[in-house]
This record gives structure tokens, sequence and C-alpha cells, in this order.
């Protein structure tokens, strides 16, 4: 042992989860569980299967995946990891399609949104250890190209398990989430399907609706400030992809639905009872207060920091400039409220060593640091 | 005429458009409407009357107006200017207090959000030369310290005449709006009822509902992600505000109620025709993609420019010591994204000038600069 010694290469790699991974469909959602897989030494090999061969052109030129096929076939006989990630509409189809080669111990899981059909169609084609779920992350940009491990990373990954799931398919499923860096939250497809039916495409239906009501006049449009465009901002996603994702899960929409009509026409009766209002404006702020952040960054930085900023010219550049020069790396920066009379803004930084330098720092320079979020 | 002639003073002060004005109650929009007739000379006296002696105090002190008042009286008499600023609901009472006092000829307008209800009272008051107005313009902080004249520049000001509004008194509001810097909108006071039911109160009465669905269930707030948060966030606001605003205006709103609902109905009708729901869904992405951009800062920066930032470490802090060093002021700094493959930030700045030498210094240490918003 001496100072000149080299440092040790690491005595192994990690053992492998799975021998050999499909991913059938090499989307956003399916190349990033692919790279996931291959960075992360989850599986020993990883094909992509899709029916598009310029797509697997380019999943296999960007290092996406080991392998290409553009058939189904024997070769799926040596996977035990399958993960169906094709668009919702397509995957029962593709399912029928592989059923026939699938390996009876194969894990095989899905990326679908809505879960009791799909559940329902694996039932009906007999495959044993296939646990349905939902990676509830997602991109403006789509395909391949966009792919990357981090977009699983901290995401909710729903798994929906049926009273005929095997608990060690669940148990691996629950394992190959944990590996991939997400966070697996486990429930029936129908409680699944009547929650997001709640939190998303009832949403989206509202924002639609809403939408339509300021089509055709621009004295609408011109009225219409920030509150309008934070409602409708979802009407502006991809119109097939959202239409899809309604149109499966409609049943639990229709529910949802029905249930927003009983709110709407409660707090329609107490516009006539204003203290009734004023007691549900109160609880709906408390709830609204309480939900949990979500960063939008696709690569949410853990470690923030907000910064005071006083009304004095180049503030903005005097917070970067102290921790540029000290070598701290700011990964995001958002302007929190800038007034005449100054305001906030929120730094994101790499780790927790970073959020406790640049606090000093920025003490040191005269700024108040508020804390962190 | 020398290099070393002093610079002349201005010839003149601008002439004001008013004697002396009279603002009835000064918190967020009535203190910011006397520091906008104060800075830019639009009126040679400002009186701040309010119930509230402490308001009057600070706003004296905070140089918001230059004489206060704490009751309604004779000096009233010498306005030629009033505006009630109170909260939506003491204004009918604020109007009946003041009525008695006022000159035939002055200009009285009002700044509350519902416009049919006070036009009618102030016809009942024989108020003659009254024009009801709608500053769409706000804040997060309300009260006199948080008043400022910039907070009205370029905000929509709408004026609701109605059948028996002399046409000076229409021209003379007009002139006053656009003399504070916003953009007056003209329409009668029931059409703008019926807007802002459309694009603010169904808007919050909808996203009161949906909060409430997800209230009593925590798997439900686990899985609301960015579109749940954007769709509730209205509902964080004021709640006694908020429940004054829409009862105020309730018959619009159950207008605006019945066609939302309507609308939902269509699109449920759609789930069994999906063809039907793509063109829905197409059409409310177009019109939302339409929607004119309004900024979140309070004070929007006019001059903009967006630049492309690699993946590579610590580019926030480059972009902003580049400019820093070049001596031009970032005012507002907003990452639009950030990924592996790099994103893009939008700064802020002050003159058109500014715009012009930040691309080009910019430029210069190679980043691409993609152009103005």
């Amino acid at each position: 042992m001496t100072d000149a010694a080299p440092p040790s290469p690491p005595a192994t790699t990690p053992a492998p989860l799975f021998e050999q991974a499909a991913i059938a469909g090499v989307g956003l959602i399916g190349g990033s569980v692919a790279l996931g897989l291959r960075q992360r030494f989850l599986a020993r090999r990883v094909i992509g299967y899709d029916a598009n061969v310029d797509v697997l052109h380019e999943a296999q030129a960007l290092g996406v995946v080991d392998e290409v096929r553009a058939t189904a076939g024997e070769w799926l006989r040596e996977c035990d990891l399958v993960v169906l990630a094709a668009p919702m509409r397509a995957l029962a189809p593709l399912a029928r399609a592989l059923a026939p080669f699938l390996l009876p111990k194969a894990l095989v899981t899905d990326v679908g949104s809505v879960k009791a059909g799909i559940a329902a169609e694996m039932e009906a084609l007999g495959v044993r250890n296939f646990v349905p779920g939902h990676p509830m992350a997602g991109s403006e940009r789509g395909g391949v190209t966009h792919a990357r491990a981090a977009l699983l990373e901290n995401a909710v990954w729903v798994l929906t398990p049926t009273d005929h799931t095997p608990l060690t398919a669940l148990s691996r499923a629950r394992s190959l989430v944990e590996h991939l860096g997400a966070a697996p939250v486990v429930m029936p497809p129908e409680a699944h399907d009547s929650l997001v039916a709640t939190v998303s495409h009832l949403p989206y239906l509202a924002s639609l609706a809403l939408t339509h009501m300021v089509a055709r006049d621009e004295r609408l449009s011109l009225l219409a400030a920030g509150g309008f465009r934070d409602l409708t901002r979802v009407a502006s996603g991809d119109p097939r992809m959202s239409r899809d994702m309604v149109v499966e899960n409609r049943d639990a929409l229709r529910e949802a639905l029905a249930r927003f009509r009983r709110q709407l026409e409660r707090l329609e009766e107490d516009l006539d009872q204003p203290d009734e209002l004023l007691a549900a404006a109160q609880e709906g702020k408390r709830t609204r207060d309480s939900l949990p952040v979500v960063r939008r960054s696709l690569l949410p930085p853990k470690h923030d920091l907000v910064v005071a900023v006083p009304d004095k010219p180049n503030q903005i550049g005097m917070v970067t400039q102290a921790l540029g020069a000290a070598g701290v790396n700011i990964k995001d920066i958002e302007v929190l409220a800038i007034r005449e009379e100054g305001g906030a803004m929120r730094l994101g930084l790499e780790t927790p060593e970073d959020v406790r330098r640049a606090a000093d720092i920025l003490a040191a320079a005269g700024f108040e640091v508020r804390g962190r979020l």
C-alpha cells in the first residue's frame, strides 16, 4: 500500500435481474426502459422489437438496444422479460402477436395508461406472469430519439396485479421498477383506471370543454388571462394520444364525469348560499395547497434552494456568478417573483452538499436564503 | 451652444387630466391607480379615502397619495375624478355613501370584476358621469404595500358604458386608462359579465369541483401530476375574494355552467365516436395554441431573448456572467426546458438595445440565440 498504488477496478459488475429482455415498441417509454435496463445492468441483453424498421435502425444507432427484431418469432422464447410499450390502441394486437412465443416463466408487463382492458386481454391469452404497469412519465417530445433512462427516475409507476397474478411475478415487477429508479405503487386495475380517470382523463375533457367555449369569439381570448391558460394547458397535448386514452377508459371516465357534475351542481346551488360557498372555497384551497409539488423539469433537481432577491440591478447575475466562481453547478433556475420591491428565485443543485455550500456562499455575499423546498 | 452647456430642464410639466382625484379604497388596485395618477402627472392632487385609518397612514407614508380622508364629505365636491376601488361587496355601500357629495361633472369609475350590478346601482343613485371599469390586473399579494403603477401597465382594462353613459364620460375614462398605460376595451356590462363568467368564474368553479374530487383520498393526490396541478391552481386563490366574485356574477355564471355542461355532454357522447372525439381534440388544441401568451411576471419584460443551452456544466452561469460582464442587466430569467440533451432559457431584458447587445455577446460566446418572443 503506497500513495502511488492505482485505484482497484470494481471487483464485479452487478448481476443482472434478467438474461434477455424484449422491448416491444421502441418509442419514448420503451426506449427509456431499454436504456435503463442497459445502463443499470438490469438485463444482460436488450432486444428491441418494432414494426417500424426505421425506428429499429435509430434505436440501434443510438445504443438504446443491443439487437433488433422486426417480426415476432422463436427469438422471444429466450427472453425472460417482455415489456409491451406500443401506443395504447396497439397493445392488444401486439400481445396477441407475441403470446404464442412467450416463455411461460417470462415476466411480461406493459406501460399503457389504462389497465383493466389489457389485464383481461392477457388473461384471455393465458399469459401467466403478466403484471400490468403504468409508469407516470412522459414528455411533449415523443419517439426513441428522446428516450433516456432519467425519464423514469422518481416517476410513480403503478403496478396493477389482478386476482390471478402470481405474487412472484408482482415481486419481480416491483424489483424491476425500483431498479429503474422509479417508485412502484400497487393497486387493482379498476382502482387505477378510476383514479386516472379523475386526475388525468376528466381534467383533459374539462380542459377541452373550456377551450371549446372560447373558440369563435375573439373577445374571450382577449380576456383569457393566466388562470384560463392554466386550465386549458392539457388541451394542447397530442390529440390522438389524448383521444385514445379517454376512449379506452371511457367507463371509468363516465363515472368521474358523473361525480364532477355532482360537485358542480353542489357549487351551483351554493351560489345562493354564500356561507356554504365560502366553506367550499376554503376547503378547496386547503386541498389544493396540500397537493405534492411535481417538478416540471424532466430531470427534476432534488436539491433546491430559495434565495430572496432584492430590487437592485443584476441580482440574478450576482447569484449565479458567486456560485459559478465557487464551482457550484446550477442545474435549474426559476424566478418565483420579480417585482419592483424584489422577489425570490429557486435554484436547483446537484447534491445536498452543493445546497449547503451554495447557502453559505450566498449568505456571505449578503443574500437571504429562505430555506429548501 | 458649447459642449459645457448644462442640459436644459424640461420646459413644462405635463398638463394634468384631472385637478383633484379621489381614490375611494386604497388597496392594491386603488393604490396602483393613485400611484399611476401621480407618477404620470395625470392629476394635480390625489386624495386617498378609506374607512381603515391604518391603511391611510400607510398610503401616505408610502407616497401613494397626497392627502387622506377617513370620512365622506364636502371635500369630494372638489374632485373631478372619483375611483371606487373597494372590494366588490363593499362597492355599492361605498357608492351610496359618496353619492350625495359628488360633483355632477366629476368622472366616476370603479374597478370591480363584475359590472352589471354596480352599473345599475349608480344609475339608481343618479350618478351621471359614471363609467364602470374592470382593470384585469392583480397579484397574489394584496394591499397598498404592494401597489405600484406598473401593475396596470399593458393590462386589459374593460370599460362597460350603459345606454345612459354620456359619450364624453366614456371618452374621458378611455383617456384615463390609456394614460395609465393600460389597454381599454369597451363593451356593455352584460357582455363583460358573461365573458368573465366564461374565462374566469367558470374555470374557478371547475377547478374547485376537481379539487374537491381528490380530497379525502391520498392515492389520488399521489397520482395527481402536472396536468392536474395546472387545472386546480386557481382553486388556491383567496377564498373570500373568489367567493364574492362568483356570487356577484351568479346569473352569468349559471349560463356559462349550462354551456359548459353541454360541451361536456357532447364530449361524453363522443366517447363512443372516436373520430368525432379526435376532431374535437384537434380543434381544442388549435384553439388553445392560438390563445395570446400572458406573461406571469408582474413586471412583464417587454424585451425577451431565447438562448439554447447545451448539455454542459454551468451553462446558466456562463450566460449570466457574459451578460453581467458587459453590463447588460437581466430583469427576468426562465428555464424553458432542462434535459440531458440540453434546453433553452428565456431572458427578460430592459430595452431593445439590450436585446441586440445580448444577442451579439451570446453569439460571440458560442450560444445559439433562437430569436425574440
